[in-house]
C-alpha cells in the first residue's frame, strides 16, 4: 500500500457534502425550535418530522430524550453548563447537516445569545430559527409536566418565562403562533416555509 | 389545541427507528475503526463510505476534522479529556445510528475500556469493531503527518505505539490486516462483512 498512489487513487473519492445532497434529494437544515416550556416546540417537531418523513426528505430530531441522559448526561443546570448544552447541540446538529439532513432540535434555548452561537457554527441558509410562540398563560395552563406549578411554588428555581427570562426571537425565520392553531397547522406551516426556502420541493 | 386530543391523534405519528430503517433500505450500524496513527483508519473509513455510498448506503463519518475541532473543541490530552472525547464520540455515533445512518468514526482509540463503553452504549449488532491492523514500522516508516518522528524525539509525549501503549483488539467484528493489500482491497473487505452481518444487501 504505497502512500503517494493511494492519495492519488482515493483523494476525490471520499464522499462529501454535494453528493449527499445529490443523494438525499433536498437540502440539509437546522430546524432550531424555540419557545417555553409546555409551548409545543418537540410536538411540532415532531409532526414536522412526520411531514417531512412522508415527502421523503432525511431527518432527525434532538431534544431532551435523546440528548439530556446521553450526550450531555455530565452537565448540569448552571449558567456553564447551559451554555455547553446548546453548543454540543448546536455542533451535533452542525454534523447531522453535514451528513445531508433536516435536523430539528426541540429545546426552550431561552437566551438569545446561545441561539446565535448556534447560527454564526453554520452557513447561511442552513439555520432556522422556529419560535414556537405559544401564550405564557396557555403554556402554564398546559402544564403537561407539573413543571410551572413547581415554579410558582418555588420549588423549580430560574424556571424559564417564570422566575427567568424568555429572551423572544424578533426575526425567527419561521414565526409559528400556535394559538387557535392544530399541530398539524403548525406543522404545514413550517413545511410551507421549507418549501419557501428551497429546502425541499413543492 | 387542546393538550389532550393532540395526544390522541399526534402520539403514533412521530418517526421511529424501524420507519427510518425502511425508508433507507439497510440497518444502522456503527464502524469503529481503530488502529495506530498512520495505519489507515480514515483513509479506509472514506473508502468504505465510498463504497457504502455508490450502495445506495447512507452514511458519514466522524473523524478528526469535523469532531476535535467542533464539538470537542473544548477538550484536551489530559486522561480526562480523552475519555471524554470517545465517549462524546460514541454518543453522537448512537444518535447517528438512530437517525438510521451507517456511522464510521475513524479514531485511534487506544483503550479496550473506552471502545467498550461505546459498545455498551449501542444495542447488539449495532456496533463493529473495525481493527485496521498495520504494523508499528509500516506506520511510523509513513508517518504521514511526522508524528512518529516527534514522538521518537521526545516531542510528543504519550504517544501511542511508541510511549503510550495501544490495547489491539482481540476480537475485532471486523479485522482488517493491511500489510500488501490495497485500500481497495482493505474496504471491500470491510464491506463484505456488513453484508455477511446483514447490515446492507449483497
Amino acid at each position: 500500500m504505497d502512500k503517494k498512489s493511494e492519495n492519488v487513487v482515493w483523494h476525490n473519492h471520499s464522499v462529501n457534502r454535494e453528493l449527499r445532497i445529490m443523494k438525499k434529494g433536498h437540502k440539509p437544515c437546522v430546524l432550531w425550535f424555540t419557545g417555553l416550556s409546555g409551548s409545543g416546540k418537540s410536538t411540532i417537531a415532531n409532526a414536522v418530522d412526520y411531514l417531512l418523513y412522508q415527502r421523503g426528505v432525511h431527518t432527525y430530531v434532538l431534544d431532551g430524550d435523546n440528548v439530556r441522559h446521553g450526550l450531555n448526561g455530565d452537565l448540569g443546570f448552571s449558567d456553564t453548563d447551559r451554555v455547553e448544552n446548546i453548543r454540543r447541540i448546536g455542533e451535533v446538529a452542525k454534523l447531522f447537516v453535514d451528513a445531508g439532513l433536516v435536523v430539528s432540535t426541540a429545546f426552550i434555548s431561552p437566551f438569545k445569545a446561545d441561539r446565535s452561537l448556534v447560527r454564526n457554527q453554520l452557513d447561511d441558509g442552513e439555520f432556522f430559527e422556529v419560535f414556537i410562540d405559544t401564550p405564557l398563560e396557555v403554556c402554564e395552563q398546559r402544564d403537561p409536566k407539573g413543571l410551572y406549578k413547581k415554579a410558582r411554588s418555588g420549588e423549580i428555581k430560574n424556571f424559564t418565562g417564570i422566575s427567568s427570562a424568555y429572551e423572544a426571537p424578533e426575526e425567527a425565520d419561521v414565526h409559528v403562533e400556535t394559538d387557535g392553531k392544530s399541530v398539524e397547522q403548525c406543522a404545514e406551516f413550517v413545511v410551507n416555509a421549507l418549501i419557501d426556502a428551497g429546502i425541499v420541493k413543492a
